[in-house]
Formats: structure tokens, sequence, C-alpha cells
């Protein structure tokens, strides 16, 4: 999100626009990227974001290929540069790549022709991520400019909460964190965002409210006594969610703990927007692969600034 | 096969005939169900059942997503529902589910308006391997009516034998359930067979023999002593075979243990229909996708009661 | 290789020309295999070499279907032969199989209609490897016969050097092979090579010298002290090179070792061929995907012959 302009966030938004209704239709394919090569190069468990990527890529008609660290060179000892160079001798033309080290993408893609995409690295970027929110926020409130958005949870693991303050900031949305003051990094100031730890305060008067995973799997020490303490402190339910705005909406990335960091009764009651997070992800995920790689409209993006 | 009426079984496969020798081509492709997603989704490993719903979506022309567990949001505590929803979020119009918990397509099936397709649920059903059972004792005998077949094995633990056992009483057979007692529950009268723990007896005047795999990986404590023993008490070879009909045919879900439950000879011999079975799969497979979402015929199903 | 004819490997290399430049292609696809379906069925994680023949079929556009040991019928103790023969009953036109016993792809062969390709058995052979390598020389040199080409590293644990020493000594190529004297097998000079432990001596004058990867993950004991040590002794840096002719070319089957068998320097300077390695490997795929099974040419070449 980083690397992305205002106008190129515009375009993956309306470009998405144009690609929602195919995955609606009786047939849910065009022939768009017909003998285009995607890669899915997943060195981290997901279900979801590999998913979405390969749905997409086959509702354009591009040939996918899953590649995973455990089945790859990786056990041999190759270098991440290697393998794509290796990637690239057969001739890709996008490279999705998750990785647990922030910055991989970018070590990739200076090593390759294929274009590359960031599905995630490390605690770095999950640019493909803030987009969709993005798209949803806009689907449903019309806008992104000058809403109040709060983000509460893991903000110092979190991906999705870095490249949600760069694209929500970018777009011009208010921005508040909130969250266990030992997972809230000094200066987050500097990406233009409030910091307000109790989410009971931050939520306030909110039109969106975005709730980060307690990602149990990312952490090395336990930054809060108990699960039970952490939903009592700091999960949002119905009763919490009053203090925001009447409309507010209540976004997750997912996968979701059910009464950890979200109650069952928002998650799935009318507020909530998970689902539709879920769906509008695979036209944007459409709207990139097209932008990067689909022809004349892929002129107008610098392709190696939404490499990143 | 509980929930499928007479009716829906002979249409079944009745289409599955129109289907079969589209994999005997030189082209083995048809366009019909292009555009359509196909999510396999297992839990349990699968050689067979996974690639033959494969093979039968591609056939077919449908995209294909597959997920296992390991590689999913499972690792991360993702409720079935809420993986299913997720899945459902990006339009798939079949997900072949297997799964280790009895009901879990149910469960799924109501939370999902994508097709669900049972591939095993724990010791429950297993319908499509029912499905080409039934299609392959009707194309090799000519009818299912009135023909005596004896089910042998761990009647206790098989998915595969409540799914015949419902499907050929359904279809007009005579079963008899054999194997050793303590892998016989108790009550499987109600089901309309007959008990006969004795295989040596069970047999006798069959026309069909189906051999069970003693699936050792499904069972908690050891319920005989030894292998050796099984096979010398209720493996199958060709002295034992003699006192079924002399046209009697053999089958066995696969994978075999050969000289456990069936002997080399009699597997490879000329009453085994065991690859008849894997090849009548895929166009069994091929029929329940294309009556679920391929069209006008598939007005005549009813989509939900399949689904089971 | 050792069953490939002088005129079969010509028939392998000049098809492959026809199909190297698809890959270079906006739209990198051809309708010649539609409707086939090639499986890959690997027992031991490769990613370049699945990789690369899942990208030689689908660009032929054929079906895949990918299989692999831990998610297979293998957990249930299935022989080889009859996992190959259900596969069989599926109507597969071609199974790809990689497999740590020497001669299990002959074993299937032996089970099964489709053509089965080699894929690595073993420590026995690699021969797409060899073929992808011969490509690549010949590509390069303009010829083959009369070159001479020196082959270094654990000769005895590679099966790239088996089918590399089969195939060159086939084409009219001098080969010599070098390494650690605990990993060249007596007798080597069989195979019509010279043997010249040295590595420094050994590529003397050569026109190509391939280095071979060091195979931890394939040696029971240790055959050599250290990394260090091996590099030292054995490994090619670009002072090591200057004995080798000014036009030499390095070769190197991946995932290199940076640094133990090959200098960085030298993999990534203008003698490297081996990102071309990889590049050719889907071309000659693609080429003996096409031979096996699409048609008119394929009556050239006796299928059985070329499964091996």
């Amino acid at each position: 999100m980083g690397q992305l302009s205002v106008d190129d966030i515009q375009l993956i938004l309306d470009t998405a626009d144009s690609f929602k209704d195919i995955s609606l239709r009786e047939i849910k394919k065009v022939p768009t990227l017909r003998g285009k090569s995607v890669v899915n190069f997943f060195y981290e468990a997901s279900t979801r974001t590999r998913t979405s990527f390969e749905v997409a890529a086959k509702r354009l008609s591009a040939d996918t290929f899953s590649l995973t660290a455990s089945a790859s060179s990786m056990v041999k000892g190759e270098t991440l540069l290697d393998t794509g160079r290796n990637l690239q001798a057969m001739s890709p033309d996008v490279i999705v790549i998750r990785h647990s080290s922030s910055g991989a993408p970018h070590l990739l893609a200076k090593g390759v022709k294929a274009c590359v995409v960031n599905a995630g690295d490390g605690i770095n970027e999950h640019p493909t991520q803030a987009l969709l929110d993005l798209y949803t926020i806009r689907e449903r409130k019309g806008r992104i400019r000058g809403l109040n958005v709060a983000i509460i949870g893991d903000i110092a693991h979190s991906r999705v909460a870095r490249s949600n303050m760069i694209g929500l900031t970018k777009m011009g949305a208010n921005v508040t964190i909130g969250g266990p003051p030992t997972m809230i990094p000094v200066g987050m100031e500097a990406f233009g965002v409030e910091v307000v730890p109790d989410p009971r305060k931050a939520i306030r008067e909110k039109d969106v409210v975005m709730m980060l995973r307690i990602q149990l799997e990312r952490q090395r020490k336990t930054l809060f006594p108990s699960l039970r303490e952490y939903s009592a402190a700091f999960g949002l339910d119905t009763e919490a969610l009053k203090s925001a705005k009447p409309d507010c909406v209540i976004m997750h990335p997912g996968p979701i703990n059910r009464g950890v960091e979200i109650s069952s009764e928002l998650a799935d009651g009318p507020a909530s927007l998970i689902l539709d997070q879920v769906a509008n992800g695979v036209a944007v995920r459409m709207a990139i692969l097209y932008l990067l790689i689909g022809g004349s409209k892929a002129d107008a993006v610098d392709k190696e600034r939404t490499a990143g």
C-alpha cells in the first residue's frame, strides 16, 4: 500500500467494480487472461487468500500453479531468489507470494521479470487485504474520505493493520487504533493515525470498526494473560458497539475467533461485513491480475509499483 | 443414501450411463460445466475419491479448487461452518467434502448456498461410493432388484457398508452382512439386512460379495488378534468363494489389503469388479455434478436431498 | 535414456525446438492436448520438475492432476502397482512419476495402459533432465557430437549423472566424470566415460562442465568431512574454470548450493546455462507429452520405449 498512489487505488477499486458481477453469473468465467500463468507461492498456510487468488485467476481463464514451501526446493536449502529465478525461467506472468519474512516480495520482485503480488509478508504488509477492505467500505458507505475508522487488536503483529492504516489515511479516512498497550508499538502516530488504546474509547462515534484476529500462531511470547481476559477487555460485542455510530459496520480479516475478539452475535449480525470482504476479495484480486497483465488498461498502472 | 429416493438413484445411474463413454474418447472433455466452480474440501487423506471428483469435474470443464485441512484455516481454529461460509462467499457451485466427523456435510449444507456432496463423513455415509457400487452391479448383472449381496468385514467402522446397506435394500437387493462379531453392531437388522457373522455362511449362494477394507487407521482399539487370524477367518479367496453362485462377482471399495481381506488371485481374477468400480466412480460423479448444477435436467432432482 | 535411440533423442530435441517459443508468447497456450489427462505422481518433494511438467501440460491445454505420496493411499499401505491400476481406471493419458525407488516407473509402466514418464527414480535415471541438458548444450554449442563434457560431483548418488552419461555418450560427446573418490562407484568406465577424480584435471579443455548438487538429503552416511572441505576440493569457481576451454559453459540441475559445489560468481555469470536449463525443461517436456499422446507425429516414437 505504501507504493500505491491514490489514483492507483482508485483504479483498482473501479476495476474491481466491473469484475464483481462475474462471480454471480451462471457461467463464472471470462477469457480475459487465457494463456497467462499465475503462480501462487505460499510459504505460510492460508485458505482464504490462496483460494481467493486461485478463484480470481481461474475466473479470468488464467492457468494457475500452486507451490508450497514444504513441497518445494526450500527444503533443499535453495534461496528465495534462486527459487524465484527458476520460476521465472518457466515464464509465469504473475507470482503471488506469501512469506513469513517482511520484504520477501520486494526481494523476489527485483529478481524476476514476472509481476509480483504481495499476499502477505511477515508483519509488514497485506496489501490485497487492505484493498478489499477499502472496496468493501466504499461499497457500503459510498465513500472512504472523511470516515472515522477504528482498528482494534494486536496492531504490532498485524500486517493487515499496517496496510489498512496506510491505505485508509491515503484515501482520506480518519484512523484510530486501539488494543492492549503491549500490542501497540510506539510511534504509530507517524502513520497519521490516532492512538487510543482503550477500545471502548477508540470505537466511539466510528463509522467502521475493524477487529483484528488474535494471531496466536504469530506471537513468540504471551502478550496478555488469557483469552478470556483479552475478550473481556478488548473483544467487541453488541453492548460495546453502542458507543459507535448507529450505522457503524464491523469488519474482520478472518479467520475469526468467535467469542474472543468478536462476539458471534456481532459477527453474524447485520452490521457485519465479514463475508462481503471475502466475496469482494475475489473481485479485487481479479482487478489486480487484470491490471497487471490484462492488456491495454494495464498501461495505466506502473507495474513495478503495483507489485509491492 | 438415506435421503435419496429410488427414482433419484435411478436417475443418477441412468445419467452416469450417458457420461461413461466420455472417459474412453480421444478427447475426454465436454463443455457442460464450463464456468462452474467445484471445491474439493478433504479433511482426510484420499487418493481415489478426491482424484475421482477432480477428474469428473474437469472432464465436464468445471474449474476445481482443492483445500486440505492441514493447509487451511482449520489450523487457525476456525469452525467448519465459518470455513464453509467463507468458501460460499467466493461463489462455488459445489463443495465436495470429506470429513472425519459424521454429519459434517449436513452441517455444512445448512450454512452454504452451494450444493454440498458428501465424499465420506466419519462412520456415517459414503454415498458416492454406494452409487458407483450400484452402477457397477447393474452394469454387470443387468439389474439390482432380487440380487443376493453379502457385505463382509468391519461393518461397525465402515461408512461404505452403511451407504451400501441403505442403497442396496432401497433398490430391492437382499443384503447379508458378515464379519467378526466385535465388528458388527447390534441392531443392524433395522437396516433390513440379514446378519450372518460367519463369512463362509454369509456368502453362500450370493450374486455379489463386497469385501470391506480393514481400516486400521480408523480403529481405536484392536478388534481382532492379528491380521493373519483375520485373514484366515474372514478373508476371501478362491476356495472360500466356491459356496457363492458360480457367476458371483467380487467388489471392494479399495485400497485393498492383498492377502488380508482378499487374496491376490481373487482381486486380480475375472470375478473382480474392483477396477470397474473405480472407472465407474468417475462416471457416477460426473452424473452427480451434472444433475446438481448442469442445467435443465437438474430440475428433476431436489438439490437439497441429493446433497446428503 | 537407456531405452532411447539416437533417433528418438533427435526427434524429442527437434520437437522441443518447435515448442520453445510458445512460452515466450503473449498467450502461452496451444490447444494441442485439449481433453487429455496428465497425472503428476510425485513420491518425493520437487519444485522444478513437478512444476515444469505441470506448466508443460497446461501450455498444451491438457488437464493435470497432482498426487503426492503423503496425501495418497500410500499411507494406507497400497502397493505402487495397485495405486497405478486405480489411476489407470480413471483413464489418464500420461502418468508422470517420481519415486525414491529405482525402477518404480518401469514397474508402473507394466501395470497401466497410460504412457509413463520417469521424472526421477531413486539413483537410477532422470531422463527428462538429461534430455533438457542435451537440448541446452545443442542450443548453445550447435551440436553435441565431439564435445568434451565433464560431470563433477557425487556421481554415485546422482540419477542426473547417470542419465547424462548415457545420453551424452549416445549422442557422441566425450564424457569425463570427477568427484570425491568415495562418490565415484567402481566400473563407471562401462558407461563409456573417462574417470578423472580430481576435478581440477577433469575439467581441463572441456566445452561443458556439469556440476552436480551435493544431495545431502540422499546420503545415508557422510562421504566427505565438511561442506567447506568439499567446496575447497571439488567446488567450481572462476579461477578453477580457467583450465577449461575459454568458451566453456557451466550447467547444474539445480537447486544449487551457492558456495558449495559452485561459486555465486560462476552461477550468475555469462558462462552459466543454469536458467536456460530450466526454461528448456518446459519445452522438452512439452515435446515428450506431445510425442507420447499428441497425435500423428507420435507414431514416430515407440511409446513403450519412450516411457522409460
